[in-house]
This record gives C-alpha cells, structure tokens and sequence, in this order.
C-alpha cells in the first residue's frame, strides 16, 4: 500500500474551542504557516462571518501564498425555508475566498426535528442545495455529516440519503462525524465501511471526538474502513476531551500502515509542531503524549533501558528520530547533537558533528532547557545563542542598570509605570527615562530612547506578542517565568524568549534579544 | 450480554514506572483500600523481593483484609538451567502470600535466544514448570505473556506454543501484553481472536501499552475479540507514554458494551478514584481526560451549551453523574444568558432569565469580556462578579496605595523587587513592605502582611500557577495584558482572572481576588 490519506486540520477551529484557548489572528497566523510547511493538505481556519477576528483572518490570507495547503472555510448549510442565495451567513463563506469550504449539516434525523425544527425532506434539501450554490463558487466542497454515527445507529435509512443528498449536490467529500464522541472502534469500522460500500464512488472522510478515550484509533479504524480524509487537531486539542490527535494518527498511518500522509523528511519534525503548536496555544504538550511527549520514548527501568540499547525494538515502537523526538536515557544524546548541526548549518554555519565546540553548545542548550527555556517559539534567540557561541554577534551596547517603579495611589486610579535605563554604546553614556502602559512597556521604551540615536533602523520595530509562563520544573522551590516576545519590523517577524524568578528580568532579556537579533540582522543582509 | 469482565489494576506496579511517580509504603495502602472499594478485581501490588519496599507492603498486606480484591504479586518465570525449587526468585512470591501470582515469560522467539540466551525448548519448559510449581502454593496463576503481539507477528507458532505450555503449566490466565504499546486496534482484534479460537478453554487478558495512542481502544478490541481480563492503570499512568487507562475503559466496557465489571453504585465514584491517585501519584488529572476531566463534560460553544440544556446526547455521550462527574457550562463570549442564570443557580442564586438584574450582569459580562476578560479558568473571579452583583461579597479590605520597585544595578546582578502596600481593614490602617523573587511575589507578600494578622486563614493560600496573556482583541492600540491565576488552600484550587494595561495591576486584580474569594468561601462554610 502507498496509497494517499488526506490530513485535514482543525486546530483553528474545533482547536480553538478547548477551554483556555484562544488564539489572536497573529497566532492563527503563524500556525498555518507552520502547518503549511509540515505538508497538512487542508487547514480549516475559522468561520467567517461567525465573528470579526474571523472575518478579518480570512481577509489578510487572501494576501498569503502557501506551498501546499489548502485555506478551508467552516459553515453550515443554509437556514430551513431560505433559497441559499438568500443567506448571508454561506455569502460571508464565498466573500472569504477560500480554496474550499466545509459545511457541517444535520445527519440524525431526531436532530433535524428537534433541533432544526424542519421536516427531513426539506433538510435533505437544504445540504444538496447548499453544496450545489458553494460549488459555483469555489472548487471544493466538504460535507461534514453531524452526528453521522448516532443518527445511522437510530436511523441508518436517514443518514444514509442525507449522504447521498450530499454527493448529489456535488459535494467533493463527505465526512463523517462522530460529534459527542460517543462511538468505539468497531462501531465506525462497520459503520464506515457500509458507507464505503453504499457509495462506491464517492471520497469519505473521518471527524472523531475523544469522549471514549479512542479518537485515534476511530480514525484509524475509519481508513481501514475506506476513509481517505482524516480530521483532526495538533495534539488533540478542542473542547471537553478534545479532538482526534494528528500528532498520533499521521505517524500511525504512515509508520504503521503504509499510507502516503506527508513527506517522510517533514515527519521528523512532528515533534517540534507539536511543541510549536503548544507555546502558542500555551497549552504544554503532556509528558506521555505518544510520539512527540518528552517522555514518550524515556526508558526508566535499569533493565528496560539497557535491553534498548541491545535492540531498541524490545522497548520502542518506533524509532523516535522518525518523528523528530529522541530517546531519553542517555548522555551521549546524538540525536540531539545531529539535530543542533542541522539548525547550524541552517544558519550558515558549517561545523563537524564531533567538534568540541559544538558538544560544549549542546551542553549549553541542555543547561538552558533544564532552566526552563524552550526554544521552538523563539528561533532568534536560538539563532543567537547559535552565533554568540561561535562568536558571531557583536556587542551593540553594554547595560549599566534599570529600575521600574509601579505605583497605584488610590483604588479608582490606574497605577503609573516608570522606567529608567543606563547603558553606553561604544564608550558613549546613555541615561533615559520613559513612562509606560505597564512596567514592560514602559522599559521598552526607555531602552529605546537609549539606543535609536545610534540604531535609527530600531524605530520599525513593533512588539506584537507577549507570553508568560510558570517553569515549575520539578523541584518547585523557586518558580521561574518564561517569557516568549513575538517582534515584527514590517518584514519579518521573530520569537524570543527569556527565562528569570523576575517578570521584569525574564522580559528583559527577551526584549533585548528582539532588539539584538533586528540589528544584527539588518546588518548581515547589508553585507 | 452481561457476561463479566475482570479488572486487573496495576498502578502500583507498571504505573509506578511512570516518570516522576514514587509510591511510598503508605502511599500504596492508601490506594489498595481505594480501588478495593472500588471493586477491582484484581491489585497487583509489586514485585516482592525485586526491592525491601515491596517485600514490606507484601508483609504488611497480610494482616489486611480486603472486601472484595485480590492482592497479587508479580514476578518473572525461573531462570534458565535452573529449577523453580532453587530460584529464590520465585521463593519471594510465594513467601509473600498473596491470592495471586503473576509472572511474566517470553513469547517472542527472538528475545529468548538474545535476551535470555537460552532455546526455544528451554523457554517453554520455564514457563510451564514455573507456573506447575506456584500453583501447588497459590490458588490461581497468571501468565503475562511479554511481547506477545510482536513475537506473534514474526513467529505465530512459537508464540502460540509458549502459550499452550502455559496452559499446561496450569495457568489460570494468560495475559497477551503488547508490551512496547505499538500494536494497532485491528491487530489486536485479530491476534486476540486466534489465541481465543486456538485454546478455546482458556481465560485470555490483554495488557496494553499507549505508545500508538490506542491502548484503550487495544484493550476494547480485545474484548471484543474475547480476552475477559484486561489490565490497566487509574489514569493511564505508567512508563513512556503509559499503560491502558482504566478511567476509560471501564465506562466503556459497562456502559458502552454492556459488560459488568463493577457494581453501578461504585462506577459513580470512578472521577473521584482517579483525582484521588493523581493526588497521591502527583499527576494531575489533565483537563481534557475522557469521563473523569474537569472538562470532560464542558462545553463552550453558545450554540452547543443550549442545545445541551435541550436534549444532553447532542454533546455529551453520555450522563456524567453515572460516573461522578458533573456538566459544565464554561461562561465565553460565544455564551448567553441560559449559561449565566445555570451558574447563578449553581452558586444557589435563584433567578428569573427575564429580571433586570441577570440581564444587566449579561451586559456586565459582555462590557469585561471585550476588555479581554475570560473566565473559563477563572471561576471564582466570575463567582465573586456574579456575587458582588448581587451584592452577596462582603467589604474584606480597602486599598489606599501600592508600589512596586524592579531595580537591576549591573549586568551580572538579578534585579531587586521591592514591593508597598497601605490598606485599611475595618478603620485599621496597615503599611508594610516586603521584597520578592519579582515584582508580583513581592506584591503578593507586602498585601498578606497586611492582612494576614486579620485574616490568619489566609496563611493557607498558595499560589500554584500564573499565566499571562497579551490581549490584543480591540484595535490593538494600547495591548492588555490577562493573569490568570490558580491558587489552593489544600482542600479546593480556584482560578482567578485580571486585566489592565499593567501587568501588574493586572496580577493586583487576579491576586485580591483570589484572595478575597478564600476569605468568603471560608465564611461561606462557617454559616
């Protein structure tokens, strides 16, 4: 078999729903960028019309050019007793613009009384009429079939003509859901599979819920079954016990049974998308997540770990390097270090594998790691560390002392920030202060009073994300913060990270990072 | 079908293995009693004489009784060129006394002749001449057969072989382990199926690993297959990526399937048996675990949520209270009115929908969530909003004023946080000062300074967690900041919200909050 599964991606939609998620139009950003280049074939970005960050999201991707995914646009199919051109709600889905559009319509025909409150006939109407209107204009349709799975258990005759209303209408895949998330695996087996069979032709899909702890293997079982589009999200995230997780089925599928899901070079940096995917969702990817969890290929017993040096195979299913993640029991980390050469040389700099210097980095990075810093959202101050190690950075200014002061005189009044900065560049002493919205912009801006008389090229620099996170790594004496800065000058944009017991210090060095690394690239594109 | 299905928990064994877990002696009593209570039939304890402190809880246990569970050992078959009689191995086992014993042996042809160093005929007569000579000392025996699915795989002769020696031997059970978890659904579905029809007579169990992400599902498929014993842990702790999570498969089994497996009274203490280990274990319970997660039964979506109320199998699978759950509507923008009015009645406010006063905290509501507020993790900031507006929190302090001071002096010097706060309480003026690790743990001490000596309970609060988030819904003028913080006092954990352009007026928010919804759950219990 080499056969094609299609990864259909909701992360930004169905994702989006987990409790304590919420993603800015700048996040939903970067993550189809990074989706994109990980080779997912359809990103499902959001609703428009639903709510104007949506809208808005829709409008500036009109602007961006993928390589390889499809912009997908989630609806439902058109109100009960309304002719589809009538609808605004599907006309927002045309105005979007996407290269396809997914609408969900109702499949259990309870539902379709109760909920809908229309007659079945008119129902099966509304999904053939609605896809038949899309498909004027734009190339393809997706057909999620809501509640798929109960409503063929209580009336399989039902679901089964919405299906083929479905494909009537020209809908280019059906989908099947199993939205509470309720079946087990054999169910959908069997259940998609009579699907299969009764529609020979058409291209079927599969959406699971991990209510029953088994999205992952319900997915499985559906391709099994005959389902060539899986729908899920970047480590399962999505409401109550969230989605099926792509992070599991894409190397399940593509390890484990042979199918063509994507290239075998981007596999190996699942991991790091789904550590990618965490940060900004800031929802940490559990320890024991399969496959990409930091603990998913840790050997703690004596006689497990040294039968896995023997043959790996007696304790590990896979190789972990396949999925970008590394096993963890010994010093001599070599996936680590060849992975540390690669960014290298990604960076221009070509170095042996068994240099000195670069066993001395990766000590370095580990010494970090272990501090709490995490350096998949913050690849500029990973490049820098990179370069300063090799000495590659120079010193664009040398920082004497700062002090912040928050003060709130009365409950009614906000409190005042203040800041002040000493440094010299190159000899020359600097002494500003600056007030601020709060103590971090306030600093911000007092370090740039301090240095845009010397690096005029600093004023298009404009900070447009700001994350904290507790690092209780364990010992939990003393609780550290990361902060994770997100920085744009108009034509690039950066990450950087800083790791201190102090907000103030944590932000600190993020902040002069984004600094260091604008300038230092401004002057590496001049040579 | 009401044919049994007998649960054999082993946390305390292979969850044990789990990184970051470590039982104590009193630990292990502790969750015995539990899961005896319960109703699982089987515990396995440890693996006596492998360590003194399983030796120790194994003497221990005999002067416990148990209502309903049978304690077992586990340990491995004896050694190559050796007779049981002499392994002392074995001699620990039985001198443990428990009702059980079970040990483990190769099925995997390949791993006897590297692993073990012995042949294939040697290896059988291991097996079989250990379990012959425990049965004369325990009244039942069970057969793990290691890497069962693999060697199976390669060598279905062989395998099948170990385990007719096994049936010999005398076993009770023969337990197939997918032992490095790589096994998929339908792999297990069809091996399981060959063992069953292959030795008809026998008992069959499953032992499943979650390194595909299927372990559930593996463990279900089994069953169906018609393995009657399955083995597990409470939460799915356990070594990598962790064992079979029985949270999940017993609902799924009982309720789903139709198996009996524990009495229907004590299925409703399963959500309370799983956050009693991981209070034990110290492994949170993650949010989004399927049935017993703070989230398991939450739902976001307006839309959703009131179609909840309406009919529940829309998005719940099933009832939550059959398994000591419950249903949470978390309040978002996305939510109305019926949310609210199901919150007030759950803090015991009885309310009309239609009576100005909901309508006008619906509006309150609203004004703070395009603030940038967010409650989902901050139910008791929205307790106390809900309650302030109905005039039900009383007066706990005033502020006058508070400072804080970051001061960094030279590069190589973490920077000093100094923090003020003046409050009265009841007419009582308080001015303290205090320093911190940052500005917000300094904040936090000078503000209990000045209360602690009114309100000595607050001597119980800690901080556990604090995250901070960038807001940038409005134009993205001037960015707010959201804290969000989770606090305990040991018996409850509740998580508050602030935002302000200030972080740290922003945390101020979050940390009186916090403070001042202890105090009032406090009072709340006296009355």
């Amino acid at each position: 078999m080499s056969e094609k599964v299609y990864i259909y991606d909701t992360t930004l939609r169905d994702g989006s729903q987990a409790e304590g998620v919420n993603f800015s139009i700048e996040d939903k950003l970067r993550i189809i960028k990074k989706l994109d280049e990980f080779g997912i074939d359809y990103i499902e970005c959001g609703w428009p019309g639903s709510n104007p960050k949506d809208t808005l999201l829709f409008e500036k991707l009109k602007n961006i050019k993928l390589n390889h995914s499809k912009i997908v646009a989630f609806g439902a199919t058109r109100r009960p007793g309304k002719r589809p051109e009538e609808d605004p709600q599907l006309e927002n889905l045309i105005k979007a613009q996407p290269q396809a559009i997914t609408i969900f319509g109702k499949s259990w025909d309870l539902h379709v009384l109760e909920a809908l409150r229309t007659t079945l006939e008119e129902n099966l109407d509304m999904v053939a009429g609605s896809i038949a209107y899309l498909k004027r204009y734009v190339p393809e349709v997706i057909f999620d079939a809501e509640h798929f799975f109960d409503g063929y258990k209580r009336n399989p005759e039902y679901a089964l003509k919405v299906i083929q209303y479905a494909i009537e209408g020209g809908a280019d895949w059906i989908v099947l859901c199993d939205t509470n998330g309720g079946c087990l695996p054999h169910e959908v087996y069997e259940i998609t599979k009579k699907v299969v069979e009764t529609f020979p032709e058409a291209k079927i899909g599969i959406h699971a819920h991990n209510d029953s702890d088994t999205a992952v293997a319900n997915s499985i079982m559906a391709v099994l079954a005959g389902a060539r589009q899986v729908h899920g999200t970047i480590n399962g995230i999505g409401e109550r016990t969230g989605n099926a997780n792509l992070c599991s089925i894409i190397p399940n599928l593509q390890l484990k049974l042979g199918f063509k899901v994507v290239p075998e070079e981007n596999l190996k940096k699942l991991t790091e998308l789904s550590h990618f995917v965490a940060e900004i969702s800031n929802m940490p990817v559990p320890r024991n997540m399969p496959y990409v969890g930091e603990s998913a290929f840790a050997h703690k017993a004596g006689v497990h770990a040294s039968a896995v040096m023997k043959r790996s195979d007696t304790y590990e299913h896979i190789d972990p390097s396949l999925v970008g993640n590394r096993r963890k029991i010994t010093v001599s980390d070599l996936s680590g270090k060849s992975n540390i050469v690669y960014k290298l040389r990604e960076m221009g700099i070509e170095v042996d594998e068994r240099s000195p210097e670069v066993l001395k980095l990766v000590e370095k990075i580990k010494e970090l790691e272990k501090e709490g810093y995490h350096f998949e959202a913050a690849e500029a101050s990973f490049e820098l560390l990179c370069k300063r190690h090799f000495g590659l950075v120079r010193n664009y200014f040398d920082l004497d002392a700062y002090r912040v002061l928050i003060a709130k005189r009365s409950t009614d009044e906000l409190p005042v920030s203040e800041a002040t900065v000493r440094l010299s560049v190159g000899g020359v002493k600097e002494h500003t202060a600056s007030l601020g919205n709060g103590p971090v912009s306030a600093l911000d801006s007092a370090l740039r009073k301090a240095l845009e008389e010397f690096y005029p090229n600093l004023k298009e620099v404009q900070l447009i994300d700001y994350k904290v996170r507790i690092v209780n790594e364990s010992e939990g004496t003393s609780a550290k913060v990361r902060v994770l800065i997100e920085s744009t000058d108009g034509k690039r944009k950066w990450g950087t990270v800083g790791v201190s017991e102090n907000i103030i210090e944590a932000s600190w060095i993020a902040l002069t990072d984004s600094i260091v690394y604008k300038l230092m690239k401004d002057e590496e594109e001049m040579e």
